[in-house]
């Protein structure tokens, strides 16, 4: 098919919305390593892990086997109301870069949450509500997660708390009021309210919080309140599964136009947006069918995949939670401030660090400050103000793009625009202002993460 | 065509955005008055307004002929950045309020300006390129205007100077800095920077500023550089020109279904949102072919149309512009601090005052705390947050549908979901904490306006 049907804005209809999660797991040799109970440092068992999730999503977790599981009626209507989301031939931004390269964007912004967050959120706020819970308990860094469980939660009926890391909730007042207008108890972590929290701030006084002590503190809450469960927004299996509709829409889209994609880029700080991007892509590489390049693009001040270890660890700064196989900084790794609050985990998702391990993905760390040049130009050009999250991996995609020009090729690259910026100005700001600075650990500071990593028989 | 068969959102295709606007003073009978000069009284030649607007925009200014003006190719081109606009059918607030009513709405806030303002926004930027000029001055209320005017400059290429009313300034910190990352300059208004920023400080110290005193200073600068010319968001028949592309794309997409709506709502600050949504509709019942209620809405706090009158005025505060036949509470009135700053403006588009003097339209004032109730119950169904100034719609909107509960009708009910409410955090704040009051000007602050407005032979 000729270039000029191509339109800016690829939309499926309605009816195009996938009605399955696609699970790479089915399609994985090497299945991703099983979570541990941390006492035992035997596999997590259904039962045990039904204690902190609830059981539909313990079943999605585990299930290594099932390609394709249905995604209820209820969850399809929610879905309708801000998805399929648009994928973007950035048409603007080529021209710009005077690259032969072709570039699209899967974007998934265009709701309040303003992120691809909410696809994982209302499935997993249904299965709370079908479950018959109260309520559920969470964190949140930049903030997306918590609002996009507010959203689904308010929509649901279901009561939710969010603790929120604390740098994230002083840069971002704002969006404690959107989860607030939604109905949700928003709380600075690490807090008072909790053991681990009162521990955590008695070790580090002054810390500005990480996702892994937000996740403590959620699951602490969760667990000694019958009626609540905690649920997250990344790393999981079973986000991953949900976060499949971003590939599956992006796929189905490009197919349309019979385009076939060269690199596949994704920003990586859990690994829910990268992963769902990817899946059904990386599902035919597994199955020989094709091949692809895969980038995952994390912050150089918090490089889990480019400078961690590949090693079983805790997922939470409190060291509560089961012990996941993983790349990793170590759970005691708190990260500088970088304005990219997503990324800002200490861990990976166990699927993307064993695809990552096997060889089938890169990885690229980048600097908050050339982050931020590639956001103000995606802006301007292209028209959205893009998350910091996001914006790593607009900076990839213009690399490559860039690599086009001087070599002439063109390759077709697709990228996740996970979101939008509007809550990120105060970072805006300093760069804006010309003071943003970059934040890269030494190695001393590695090295002081990965001695506290746990001992688990069996493994180095 | 059977009700089932209607999407949540109802997309046209890239092929099917308007490659005309349309102009309803083509088919008005009466036409809208002239602007006059305001030391003559007599009515404003092209050349007199040339040296405040771009040409091409002075012949659309003053064509009340011509029903069909082609859109240009490269405008057309930057609209496919962030059209077609969704028509949502708002199935969940349908069922939450319970009612047989069918609720649709045109959703123009997914672009990072946040609202509609952009589709002017880019025409107006784009004129005054082909002219050869530097760049354009203008004001912001809300920020969503001064927003979609940067993008738009940003992408051609032009200076931009934002005069941005102070309170919204001073809510809304964070408008600022994306107007900034896109390349303006954004100062608040009345500054010490203009002859007539410094008069009305002298007149008015402590004062948090208005649309019209924000329009003097922009226009002050304009006519006083040279290479620059003011351009401005609302209110002209240039911009309502421009808006149609709203009404136009909500028509299509009904026509596509069959769908005749029966009662048509937007709210109205200076009534180019309201102005572009009616546009074609109101076309229909200008020329008998249909006939349709339309409502405009306004806040308590500033009722142009609803205790307003309707008389030659100041478009702006230091009335240094033109005057305009228009339903007014007179350039001398400041509206109270209402968290609408998009509404706070003391006249109306000359188009819409006219056509309500004629009887072709009914308005109604809401207040804020009902406004923001009705954002809080659509942003927990629709998943949209709302802006302060869409809410008015809003409000209005679940209004009528309540009564078809009352009565059992099926109306079907359009709306103009202007925008998102990201920027507006410190009202909605407001709003969660209790703390937001409702301002309702006396009849003797409104006294005080009428009493200033100005004397034009032949007019009462």
């Amino acid at each position: 098919m000729s270039e000029q049907t191509i339109p800016y804005k690829i939309y499926l209809s309605e009816q195009e919305i996938p009605t399955a999660w696609y699970n790479v797991r089915a399609d994985m040799k090497t299945k991703p390593a099983p979570l541990l109970n941390p006492g035992t440092c035997q596999p997590l068992t259904a039962e045990e892990m039904s204690g902190i999730f609830c059981e539909e999503l313990v079943k999605q977790e585990l299930d290594n086997d099932t390609a394709f599981i249905p995604i209820p009626q209820e969850i399809q209507d929610f879905y309708k109301m801000y998805r399929p989301a648009p994928l973007v031939r950035a048409y603007c931004l080529e021209k710009a870069l005077d690259t032969p390269a072709k570039i699209y964007y899967k974007f998934e912004g265009n709701n309040t949450s303003g992120s691809h967050k909410l696809n994982s959120a209302i499935a997993q706020a249904y299965y709370a509500k079908k479950q018959g819970l109260k309520g559920v308990t969470t964190e949140t860094g930049a903030g997306q997660w918590g609002t996009a469980l507010s959203m689904a939660c308010a929509y649901l009926g279901l009561d939710c708390k969010v603790y929120m890391v604390k740098v994230s909730y002083e840069q971002k007042p704002f969006r404690r009021e959107v989860m607030r207008t939604y109905g949700a108890s928003v709380v600075p972590s690490p807090s008072m309210e909790t053991n681990v929290g009162r521990k955590i701030l008695a070790e580090h006084p002054g810390t500005t919080g990480s996702l892994g002590c937000a996740i403590s503190e959620a699951v602490e809450v969760a667990v000694s309140n019958p009626g609540y469960r905690y649920v997250l927004g990344s790393v999981l299996n079973q986000v991953l599964l949900h976060q499949s509709v971003i590939g599956l829409e992006a796929k189905a889209a490009l197919d349309k136009y019979g385009v076939k994609p060269d690199i596949i880029i994704g920003c990586a700080g859990g690994g829910s947006n990268l992963g769902g991007l990817i899946s059904p892509f990386m599902g035919e590489k597994l199955r020989g069918e094709a091949d692809y390049r895969f980038i995952a693009v994390e912050p150089a001040s918090c490089p889990s995949f480019t400078r961690g270890k590949f090693a079983y660890d805790f997922c939470d700064t409190g060291m509560i939670c089961p012990l996941a196989k993983m790349y990793t900084l170590g759970s005691s790794f708190i990260p500088s401030p970088n304005h990219a609050g997503g990324l800002r985990f200490h861990g990976m998702s166990t699927v993307l660090s064993q695809l990552y391990h096997d060889g089938y993905m890169e990885a690229v760390a980048v600097e908050q400050t050339s982050v931020f040049k590639a956001a103000e130009q995606f802006a301007r050009v292209e028209g959205i103000l893009p998350a910091p999250e996001s914006s790593h991996a607009i900076r990839v995609a213009i690399d490559e793009a860039l690599k086009c020009k001087e070599t002439g090729e063109e390759k077709t690259i697709l990228f996740g625009l996970t979101g939008t910026g509007y809550f990120d100005l105060v970072a805006y700001q300093q760069y804006n202002d010309g003071t943003m600075t970059d934040y890269i650990p030494t190695d001393e500071d590695l090295a002081a993460g990965f001695a506290a990593l746990p001992q688990v028989p069996g493994q180095e």
